[in-house]
């Protein structure tokens, strides 16, 4: 509990009216879009919005003095509970910090504060003609705060990189009220540890990020889509290699296996032929449409290689997103087909795609659920659809040991528990599997050397 | 000092052959590549060339428990002082570690030790068709061990990267001995802290690399260098802007400023009008000849709108070579212009290249000094060398107070430190200046969570 005392004193920081205690909104604070159960005890104990990086570092000095807890909050999107408040404490919600600071249009960076939204972020720089590329599944109401805590993926990661990639410089209260600056303009910076990396994708347990220094990219002038069936999902992935390794690399490159496309075709009242094993959806871009058409048969060729069934290149903005809706709209379609969905996300070498959504197959037939798995094939990150009915709890059983031999598969095949979700709460209890005890104990290590009270988001990373 | 009963051990460890205390061995390894003073303190205790991770892992351990400073070594091309042993110790020398482990064509990534040296590796990977595209000056006789832990940069950082762009992974033994895995072949990562770029570029004084995973791109088929002359550097480095914003993003984009370009004329007997402020040596490269022939087009028809006052195209592999023979005969042009020169490394935003390249004029002039400047115009980081006499202690004072001038603007400008030198000895007395108090302490809580000893690479980064 947080006395009456520091809740006054908490509320002459950021004002009345943004610091909340009602049991309604208490509750409100104490879950996410992860598939963390809503449970009573995540509940914060105050709800506090700051403006400012004053006030944020304010707020965090009385609660390091006071052992208060602090979890960090942007929208709440995110997949792996990194927000939810697990003992009490302050819930921080910097969505009040909303401000795009400066567009530098010469040097094309973007210096924004956390809360704003990432669809907003790159709408703002489009309007200049400038490209933040970074496309997590969220981003129409993820906040870019929340992207740089998670280190967020998205599918045109395969030709433009994570969040991380764009991080030029950070502006970070430290869990004692201090502000910390890492990087900055300067494109080459090898000036002390790479802090700037290290706080991104900390998941909000090392400091709170409020101010963020991005690069910007010009934006490409045309896109295209292609779409791509296969009797094979060896061919659909050897098809990727063989562009990627022609300097032909798409701006995504999304796979979709069998159970996903059936689920679309009816949900969307399509005709997918059963022949089919997998789909690729590949959007291209470049600065104008002989380029397009130059990448679009490169594409086209090398499918053929690989007995491609059907190749189609869209002909219009309207068949681009007809072919878009498909992918789009495959967590609905998948839904759609039990009372749950746990939606996962794990990341392997790029030659394992294919390996390692057989094992999950496998691991699918094994525990007779239903496994409908699409990803970013181009790097290697896998998303599988638990399709269950977490009501019965012997199924609960069986979709919790499945997703154990998932990570399991993944690791064993050189990759990882997380592409671009993060551990938080739900992987935590296999990041000894996935780095080690000297893994583990090297992030214990730096989290002591941040936040040696741990009072910032607790219960996360690591059990 | 080391005693007889643990030097005798080490030599059980690595072998006899392996371990070196006569007094010229360790003078040999008692200085670097950088500009500090050769000074006996600097003599290392024993020098260590382990063979294997188990070796290191084992020689650790025992200077953990025996509280013996270790500093690692590459190949000593540093240009500030970070393999210099400051406090004695052990200088454990890595380049007995030369097996390149293992290239993945298929994932595009090489497996290698430390010990490799960087232009060894370029090839191996490129007889496959891969590029490794950072290419630090040093690169034909640097290891890539050293350029991981420098986060060393190269004149291709503008359109490929840093070192640090590169690497996915690491094994690393800790100055306990314990042995650390980073990161991995999966792209997308997101599991725990990212400690693989906390380990890039921390100069070897939070653990000894040992295994480095490195990405790979395939390599581009074609390439052209064009020299471009302009009038004012305003023009020139105008016109690397433009070219960046349309998309036209060169290989290398080198600036020469007058005082650099005369130097080169006087030593390679060349022809330079007084009237040119600035040559841009430019490298292209592409998939075909007729993309290179757009590129070249592209940048041309910029450069005619900043009034460029000669443009060549190499037409021949001979006359890329020529004009190349500008850019690398510049080092030995500009040092056999005075008894000593001082090569400095700062970076600043892009656009604040031409302010840096004025001030370093101003501050030549108010300390009567002469400073020819070139550098890596694309990404801002600028290389002032300073040509003196040092022989000369009045001369050698103005050198010090030059030296701290540019280090004071490139930071006014919002640049910092070095770009792509590291710290090392030669810098860490303005640290503090580049990253403010806070900036510090989070460096050195680092430092503490790694090597509470303070064993590894003592009296660097910081004073």
């Amino acid at each position: 509990m947080i006395s009456k005392e520091i809740k006054d004193k908490i509320r002459a920081i950021v004002g009345d009216e943004h610091v909340l205690d009602s049991d309604l909104d208490l509750f409100s604070y104490s879950y996410d879009s992860s598939f963390v159960p809503l449970l009573p005890p995540n509940k914060p104990y105050l709800v506090v919005r700051p403006l400012t990086t004053r006030e944020v570092s304010a707020v965090m000095k009385l609660a390091y003095e006071n052992d208060i807890n602090v979890t960090p909050r942007g929208a709440a999107t995110g997949r792996t509970g990194g927000s939810i408040p697990l003992h009490g404490g302050i819930s921080l919600v910097l969505d009040r910090m909303k401000n795009i600071i400066e567009l530098d249009e010469r040097n094309m960076m973007v210096t924004t504060e956390p809360g704003v939204r990432t669809i907003d972020l790159y709408n703002y720089c489009a309007e200049k003609g400038l490209f933040y590329p970074p496309d997590p599944g969220s981003w129409k109401y993820s906040t870019i705060g929340g992207n740089v805590a998670e280190n967020a993926g998205g599918m045109r990661a395969v030709k433009y990189g994570v969040t991380g990639n764009y991080v030029m410089g950070l502006e970070v209260v430290l869990p004692d009220g201090r502000v910390l600056h890492t990087g900055g303009k300067a494109i080459k910076n090898v000036t002390g540890y790479n802090l700037t990396d290290l706080f991104t994708g900390s998941e909000g347990t090392l400091g709170i990020v409020t101010k963020i220094i991005l690069r910007l990219i010009p934006m490409p002038k045309v896109r295209n889509t292609m779409q791509l069936m296969f009797k094979t999902l060896d061919e659909a992935c050897n098809t990727i290699h063989r562009m990627l390794q022609s300097r032909v690399v798409p701006s995504s490159a999304e796979l979709m296996d069998k159970m996903s496309l059936q689920a679309v075709a009816r949900h969307n009242r399509m005709d997918i032929s059963p022949s089919i094993e997998a789909c690729l959806v590949i959007e291209i871009d470049g600065d104008d449409k002989e380029e397009l058409n130059k990448q679009a048969q490169q594409i086209s060729e090398i499918a053929a290689q690989f007995n491609v069934i059907e190749v189609r290149i869209a002909a219009s903005t309207e068949e681009a997103e007809e072919i878009w809706a498909i992918r789009r709209g495959l967590s609905s379609a998948i839904g759609a087909m039990a009372p749950n969905r746990l939606g996962e996300d794990v990341s392997v070498p790029r030659d394992a795609f294919p390996e390692v959504v057989r094992r999950i197959g496998k691991i699918a037939d094994k525990y007779q659920l239903t496994i409908a798995v699409y990803g970013h094939a181009g790097d290697g990150n896998v998303h599988p659809s638990i399709l269950c009915d977490l009501s019965n709890p012997e199924e609960e059983k069986r979709v919790h040991l499945a997703v154990n031999e998932i990570f399991d598969a993944a690791i064993d095949l050189g990759g990882t528990l997380s592409g671009e979700h993060g551990i938080g709460i739900t992987k935590r209890d296999h990041i000894v599997h996935a780095l080690g005890e000297v893994g583990v104990s090297a992030l214990k290590a730096v989290k002591q050397a941040f936040d040696p009270k741990g009072l910032l988001n607790p219960g996360k990373i690591w059990p």
